[in-house]
C-alpha cells in the first residue's frame, strides 16, 4: 500500500490502520518544489502493490497533483493495484473525471460544494472493488447498511449538479478572488505564500506568517468575522503538527504558523478586501504586543 | 455470540458476518407462545460467551421481550459477555433505560421517533466497549470518522427529547388506535392477529390474512392511501421469507401473508377507520377475483 505524501487524515489514518492488518504501508514523497516525486513513486511500485492513494487537490495548501501520471505509473508497474483519488477539494473547482484520471475510486463530499454536511460519494470504476465493512439491511447494494440519509443524499446530488454546471464560472471567479488576496497578502510583512507544486487550486491560499501560532491569528480573525483555518479542520482538534506541511519540508514551528484562506463562489471581492484588512490589523496588533 | 430469535437484519447480518471471523454464532429460540425461551438461553450461555444481542420490541409483530431477565441470565452465566439491545421500536413508545434493562449497549434511530432519516445513536454503558471500524479525522471521539451529519444529529436530539417528554401520552394514544384497529380487523374473514409473547407494542399490529401474498395487499392498500408493510422494509426488498415470522413457527406461505400496520402519535382514529375500510375492500376484492 502506497499513501500520498500529503493525504488528508481520512486517507492517512486508514492507511495506518492497514499496517495493523499486516499490510506494508509506505508514505510517498514530494520533490523539493513540492510536487509529487514520481521517480520515487516509480521505485516503490511493486508487482504485488494492492493499493495506491493519491489526492488530486491538497486540502491545506491547494497543490493540484498530476494524478494522471500517477495512474500511468501504477498501471505499468503494479497491474493489480487499485488507485484511489481523494477529489474532495477538486470537485466544482477543476475538472474531475474518474475516467480521465485513470483512477479506480474517487471520493467527493457535499459540504465542500455548498451541499449539506453528512453525505459524500465514493465513485468507483468497478463496483466489484468494494467490500462492505458493516452488515445489515442490504441498503446501498449491500455495501453500507442503514436507513439512508435521504435529505443529505438528495442535497449532495443537487449540489454536485450545480457544481458541475457552474464549474467554469466558479473557477474564473475563484481565480480573481485568490489573485486579489495574494496581491494584498504580499503587503503583510514576513507573510509567505505557499504554492507548492506545478499549480494550485484557485480555492485555497496558504500563508505562512511567522511570529505567532496560526491558531492565535485564527481566533483573532474570527473575532473580526473572518473564518480561516489552521491546518485542516480534522487536524486542528489535536495539537499535532500537520503531516502535509511537514512533507513540504517545513519545520514544526513553521508548520504551526500556516493559515489557510478559502474562497468559494459566494466570496465577494469585498470579502477578500475585508479579510485582508482584518489580517493586516491582526498581524500589526500581534507584532505590537510582542514588542 | 448469541443472537435473539427474531432480530432485525441490522443485528442478524452482523452476527452472521462474525461467523466469517471465526466466532461461534447461535440463534436463540422462542417458546411455543412466542416469548423468549429463557431456559434455552440459560443453557446456551457459556463462560466464554462474548456477546448477546436481544431486541426489546420486535419490529414485525411488536412483541415486547423480557430483556431484564435476559440481562440477569447473561450476568450470572457469562460475566464477560456484552449485552446489546436493539431498542429502535421501543423508544418513545415504552420506557427505555439502558440502566434499568441492564444492557451494555442500546441502539435507537431518529426516523422511528419522527426525526430525520440518517441519524441514530448507539448508547453505551461504557464507551470502552467500542472499537472503530473505520479511521480518519477523529470525529465522534475517534469511533466513527467523517464530517458529522449535523442537521440529522440535531434532529435526532430534538426528536428524542420530544419522544421522551410525550411518551406516556403517546402510549395511551397508540393503545386506543391499536385497540380500535384490532376490533375492526376481527371482522375481516380469516384475518388472524399475531400477538406473540406476554405483551405487544401499542405501535404495531401484525395481521395474517391467508389467500394472497402480503405484498399484493400492500400495493392495493397503497393505491387507497394506506401505507403498510410486508415484513420489515429492509427485508421486503428481497424475496426471502421473514426469519422472525419463521421463528414464530409460521410456515413460509403463512409468513408471506403477514401485513404490519403501524400507529404513531399522528395517526387519528379516523385514519384507523379508513385503513380498516380499505383493508376490508381489498380483502373482498381479492377474494372475489379468486372465485
Amino acid at each position: 500500500v502506497l499513501c500520498g505524501a500529503t493525504e488528508h487524515a481520512s486517507v492517512r489514518a486508514p492507511a495506518e490502520a492497514l499496517k495493523g492488518e499486516g499490510f506494508e504501508v509506505e508514505t510517498l514523497r514530494l520533490t523539493g518544489g513540492g510536487d509529487l516525486d514520481l521517480e520515487h513513486l516509480a521505485g516503490r511500485l511493486r508487482p504485488d502493490t494492492v493499493l495506491v492513494a493519491q489526492m488530486l487537490v491538497q486540502n491545506e495548501f491547494g497543490s493540484i497533483y498530476p494524478v494522471r501520471d500517477v495512474a500511468r505509473l501504477v498501471r505499468a508497474r503494479s497491474p493489480s493495484a487499485a488507485l484511489h483519488v481523494d477529489a474532495i477539494q477538486a470537485v466544482g473547482k477543476i475538472e474531475v473525471s474518474i475516467g480521465a484520471l485513470g483512477a479506480d475510486s474517487l471520493s467527493l463530499t457535499a459540504h465542500k460544494i455548498h451541499g449539506p454536511k453528512g453525505a459524500g460519494a465514493l465513485v468507483t470504476a468497478d463496483a466489484a472493488l468494494l467490500r462492505p465493512l458493516a452488515f445489515g439491511g442490504g441498503q446501498e447494494h449491500g455495501l453500507r447498511p442503514g436507513t439512508e440519509n435521504v435529505a443529505a443524499i438528495a442535497g449532495l446530488g443537487a449540489a454536485a449538479e450545480i457544481a458541475d454546471r457552474t464549474r467554469e464560472s466558479t473557477h474564473a471567479a475563484l481565480l480573481a478572488r485568490r489573485e486579489a488576496f495574494v496581491r494584498g497578502a504580499g503587503r503583510i510583512p514576513c507573510a509567505r505564500l505557499l504554492e507548492p507544486g506545478r499549480s494550485v487550486s484557485p480555492a485555497i491560499a496558504a500563508v505562512l506568517i511567522p511570529g505567532a501560532p496560526a491558531e492565535v491569528r485564527m481566533h483573532h480573525l474570527e473575532e473580526r468575522g473572518v473564518i480561516v483555518s489552521a491546518g485542516s479542520a480534522c487536524q486542528s482538534r489535536r495539537n499535532e503538527v500537520s503531516p502535509a506541511l511537514t512533507a513540504l519540508g517545513l519545520a514544526a514551528e513553521e508548520a504551526r504558523c500556516v493559515l489557510r484562506f478559502s474562497f468559494s463562489r459566494s466570496t465577494t471581492l469585498e470579502d477578500v478586501s475585508s479579510a485582508l484588512g482584518a489580517l493586516e490589523t491582526v498581524c500589526r496588533e500581534l507584532e505590537e504586543a510582542r514588542r
